[in-house]
């Protein structure tokens, strides 16, 4: 029997790291194998792939190169990393995913949604979350947590109406893939947040044993 | 004016790098603005890229995330470099181009050729080079002049029948876009293919000269 593959999305802040500390004692306290991963990233090549994209440098990154870079990882990712632990029957949980390249390069930065649509095809197919959580919170309050937390990288520098089109985007995927997408309001205490999360776990746990 | 574009092509050890010098000194003698570069590569961002590609490494690299850093590297030197000086008049020489990757990704690897036209579209569009040079020469000679040369890297370390491919794909190249890409025997002397080159040259700067 496969594993789960979940991912957690939303903006900077939205307290998408904490949930999967959260995730990961729920599945030890169930007695799940789990791996924990993140994109862009997840392998050595692709976490090399992702200090490429994530690196202040002076020389403009062009959005098609991007782009690209995101889905090279992507795809490097899935092929070393994510199918074989699900083969294995190991659960994946992984700190963003597809759903990022939609919201950052898509609707944020204006880019091509048609390439987009291409690349998760050739990239992704039928390899999709079973489960994407997207941590949802107004973007003063993300800020604020990323302000308290500390550490700013190339896109956390972005303005205010970048990380509104963020939010935006995010809410826009769940509304088009409802069945896999769930919103979670992250604006809670971390004990509500984490009483959601926990309701999207139990499902799709029943699942999985319906499954066997 | 804008410059004219031209990129070298063929096999390990055909004579690229060194047909580069020959243009070079030919630039040069006709007072032409110039710059050399080379694929993956040609700006800071994408010679990083082309580190990633080129290292040996013991994860083993999937096609499709080969393809797309390709590209990505591609698209980076585009907009950073080639067509910055293509639109000052300056011309360009590239050491490899877009013709590489129908043959090595493509040809060679067996990739998928439908993923690579429309990369190829969207990356390269109408911004192909004005002429591709393919150094053709047979595959035991283009090992032998590696061979003492003695330098290799991930590429190399590839079987005859692999080279085989590889020379077969830029013929074929030159078939399907014979305006376009032009073969070279570079199995002759030096002087030569320097001679085959430098008609090549004197057609492309007729056509230069006679856009003014
Ligand atoms: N429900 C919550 N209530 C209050 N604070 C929270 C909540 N969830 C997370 N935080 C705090 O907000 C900050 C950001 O959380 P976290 O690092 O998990 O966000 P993130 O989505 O992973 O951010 P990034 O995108 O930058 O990685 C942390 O300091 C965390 O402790
Ligand atoms: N026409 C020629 N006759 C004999 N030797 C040649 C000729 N052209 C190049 N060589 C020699 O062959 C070797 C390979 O040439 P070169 O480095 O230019 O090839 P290359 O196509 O750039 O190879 P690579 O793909 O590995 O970069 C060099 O030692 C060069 O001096
Ligand atoms: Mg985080
Ligand atoms: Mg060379």
């Amino acid at each position: 029997m496969k594993g789960k593959f979940i991912s957690l999305e939303g903006g900077e802040g939205s307290g998408k790291t904490t949930a999967i500390q959260f995730i990961r004692q729920w599945l030890e306290s169930h007695r799940i194998p789990y791996i924990l991963t993140r994109e862009p990233g997840g392998t050595p090549l692709a976490e090399e792939i992702r200090e490429l994209i994530l690196t202040s440098r002076e020389e403009p990154v062009n959005d098609v190169a991007e782009l690209l870079l995101v889905f090279a990882a992507r795809a490097q990712h899935l092929a070393e990393k994510i199918q074989p632990a699900l083969d294995q029957g190991t659960w994946v949980i992984s700190d963003r995913f597809l759903d990022s390249s939609y919201v950052y390069q898509g609707k944020a930065r204006g880019g091509n949604v048609q390439m987009l649509d291409l690349l998760a095809s050739w990239v992704v197919g039928e390899n999709k979350p079973d489960a994407t959580l997207v941590l949802d919170v107004p973007v003063e309050l993300g800020q604020e947590r990323v302000v308290q937390r500390q550490q700013q990288d190339r896109l956390d520098k972005e303005s205010a109406v970048f990380h509104q089109k963020v939010r935006d985007g995010f809410l826009e995927r769940a509304m088009a893939e409802p069945d896999r997408v769930k919103v979670i309001d992250a604006s809670l205490s971390l004990d509500a947040v984490q009483k959601q999360i926990e309701d999207q776990l139990m499902q799709l746990n029943t699942a999985w044993s319906g499954d066997v």
